[in-house]
């Protein structure tokens, strides 16, 4: 006879069959101001233990764990121990319990100070036995398991099962962390008087040189997909919306299998009317970076923390005003460094991840702004710079030595438009619409894009960009 | 000999040549305290007269403009006069100039209590002389233009020109809003403490099914685009982010040539794990819906009312809470108006408007929910409705009797779905990965998507949703 056989067992699934009153309470509040209350909780199963005639059993949501005991005595005959036992992990349950004060604090789990005495259980969503992945694993800073020959979960793996790999405390904080800058980036534009815009993926033509560009199928004709939103955030300017800002995905068609390349990825992007010196949009888009540094800092402190224990890291570190080189110097430090290279030559990764460490020294500063590119490394539609024919009005920003945003003063004469297309062999029939759109009076300006991605993995001192895509694309991966 | 020549011409382009010390003033600031103060502004000539020895240009700024006077004078010479007189409609100009107050209000102009006596005048950026469409009668009320014979634009004309269409006051107005409605549904969401993500548009196989899905060539596969975020959103309440939403681009490859479809649209998406009735999730759907109404109606009155000047509607109304209707009840209100359906018949477009007719008259709201639709015109991941096996728990919702939104709790049982996929005839090898998500503890959930531009168009009784999408793409539209 089993006196507490309605005190545990497997639910029905919940079809929302009825509204129960029950409240359920949140485990980052089961503290010592809850002891000796009943509440109900639901949580992962993240571990469990059987010994003896108790069960110890470790419940989690998100970030948030404490321990659970389940013992034969009043409330929970031998059977139910056992049941709680042969629970899969990673099995949502709901238990009702008594919050008890412990007198040894429990390292393990982020509520120290108490347990939970189960008294009802019930599986909620059973979990299958075999994980794919254990969570304890896929947390697992590498160097130690490399040390202790402890196990780590590679990343294929990961990204094949992204559903448990992305409830680790990691992922949890990294993608937080992620839903921030893009909150941080809108709230900082608003303020500025920045209007959101929503600009077309699909397109009628590969409009930058219809290189690394995926055609659609349109009907019966043939589309692309937008490698960039800038033609269009160009049109609001022309349109007079003045400042614009839009954040969505864009398409790289590139068979690039590196740490920092998806083939699709996030662009938080920025286009804006200036009065006489691009340095107004440049001033306008580096303080919009500091303030979601800024806001980074003081918001997910708890997030970086929890990133860091998994990857330390240096705090990321920024200058204010932002610290402005021109690409002449950046070639000066890096030849003095003994690196050999053209005045008109682009550089290279190694090259900037170089620069990168020796503005560091000079300057300690993790996020800088290189200007003034040579006019041969950048798109037809870049403004030359008026002092130097071999110069342009072009500028890149770097975070821990690594690109994150590209931008420029765009060309708003159609003239000077079409001969620079011309001077690049561009079809000028296929950007016809492109340069209509500044016939009929253009502002000056500029902009920028921002890859999401590599300013959360690079702020988090992160090495590959795939941990910061939630299911990233590359010319290898399309699922999940 | 020209006694004012250095006080007027056509600027060198700007090129960021250097960094005047200028101030340049808006246009909504130039009122009576500003009498008598020089200033700069730079704006748009919106229309200009001359009249013997004067010209009088309308400038404009958006949405605001003011009357400038260019006289020969102490300032302005014959010669310059004529300049200004000859500046095509839609430039760009600089204008240095006296503010006076003026003794009669203009009535044609936001700044109706001054004028700028003009002292220099120079061109930025020239438009043509020819301009595809004319501002004023872009914004003429569509009435006065049958019953006076005066010009409007057709849509196409607009669309093709849309760089001029969205500078006037209606679409300044239109995108605005527009931006308003975004961020407040990501203000209030993130307030309810969602997360934001988000989620790849290329995917590997046509997950609902196959129909409606555009091709994209991959490398050397083909891979498609995602109808919608929902099948990530779900993975994400699986990996335990409890609360996300997402906006971003939709894909329908739909044939349907309608006022309300559009092959790639924007939408707002939710999705939330819930505790015992998806009830849950739809009270915090339609309060996040209301959040934006209000916001809207608080925030953006003066777009609204500047859109219905053109388009003259009712004001938007909404009942708090908002009303839910079973489809049982809403199929009864039909038949009592006289409409044969069947009981596990979808609604049709000219039934879902009538439907909303009658909600308004009986309920005097312009916002509402339906619930309980039956299974059979639900996708097959539709958690059926414990109680009634032909009916689900499922639910749109609708604005002046159109569709915003359509959501449902969703099976999170593996086995159920599998069952489910297998009645709809669906090849259960495509959406393996979709139903493995849910094999490691799945919690109880349910969300929606809601179209953006229709949420626009509706709330601003507008009649077309190509007025609500910057740069519309349809089965026949794919430029600019």
């Amino acid at each position: 006879m089993d006196y507490a056989k309605e005190r545990y067992g497997v639910s029905s699934m919940i079809q929302s069959q009825e509204k129960p009153d029950r409240v359920l309470v949140r485990i980052s509040d089961l503290t010592v101001q809850k002891a000796d209350e009943v509440v109900w909780v639901r949580a992962r199963v993240h571990t469990s233990r059987a010994k003896g005639k108790q069960c110890f059993l470790v419940l989690r949501q998100q970030q948030f764990n404490v321990q659970a005991l389940a013992a034969v005595g009043d409330h929970a005959s031998k059977q139910m121990v056992k049941f709680a036992a042969n629970i899969n992990k990673e099995s949502i349950i709901d238990v009702e319990g008594v919050v008890r004060k412990v007198n040894q604090k429990i390292g393990s789990c982020t509520q120290q100070d108490v347990e939970l005495h189960v008294q009802k259980i019930y599986v909620i969503s059973s979990a299958e036995p075999r994980l794919p992945l254990q969570l304890d694993d896929a947390v697992r800073p590498e160097v130690e398991g490399e040390e202790e020959g402890r196990a780590t979960v590679n990343q294929d793996t990961r990204l094949d099962n992204r559903v448990i790999d992305l409830r680790t405390s990691t992922s949890q904080a990294v993608f937080r962390f992620q839903s921030g800058i893009c909150h941080l980036f809108r709230e900082t534009l608003i303020n500025k008087g920045f209007v959101e815009i929503q600009t077309p993926k699909i397109i009628s033509a590969a409009s930058e040189g219809g290189a690394n560009v995926f055609t659609v199928s349109y009907f019966k004709n043939n589309a692309y997909l937008a490698q960039s939103p800038q033609l269009y955030k160009q049109m609001c300017i022309c349109a007079d919306f003045e400042k614009v800002f839009c954040i969505g995905p864009v398409f790289r068609a590139e068979d690039s299998n590196t740490h920092r390349h998806l083939t699709e990825f996030v662009g938080l992007d920025i286009e804006m009317a200036f009065n006489y010196h691009y340095h107004e949009v440049v001033e306008e888009i580096a303080d919009t970076l500091v303030q979601i540094f800024k806001g980074l800092q003081e918001r997910f402190q708890t997030e970086i923390q929890t990133v860091n224990k998994q990857f330390p890291c240096e705090p990321f570190k920024f200058l204010e005003p932002t610290l402005r080189l021109e690409y002449c110097e950046a070639l000066a430090m890096l030849r003095e460094a003994g690196i050999e290279m053209g005045d008109e030559e682009d550089l290279s990764t190694p090259n900037e991840k170089l620069l990168g460490r020796l503005v560091k020294e000079k300057y300690d500063t993790d996020f800088y702004i290189l200007d003034k590119y040579p006019l041969a490394v950048r798109p037809f539609y870049t403004m030359p710079d008026p002092r130097n024919p071999k110069q342009s009005n072009s500028y890149d920003m770097f975070m821990r030595g690594e690109e994150i945003l590209s931008g420029a003063q765009r060309i708003h004469d159609p003239q000077l438009l079409t001969e620079r297309a011309l001077h690049h062999g561009i079809d000028l029939e296929k950007i016809k619409a492109y340069i209509d759109s500044f016939r009929f009076g253009a502002p000056p300006h500029a902009g920028g894009g921002i890859g999401l991605e590599r300013v959360t993995m690079l702020f988090l001192g992160l090495h590959n960009v795939r941990q910061t895509s939630m299911f990233p694309r590359d010319p290898k991966r399309l699922t999940p």
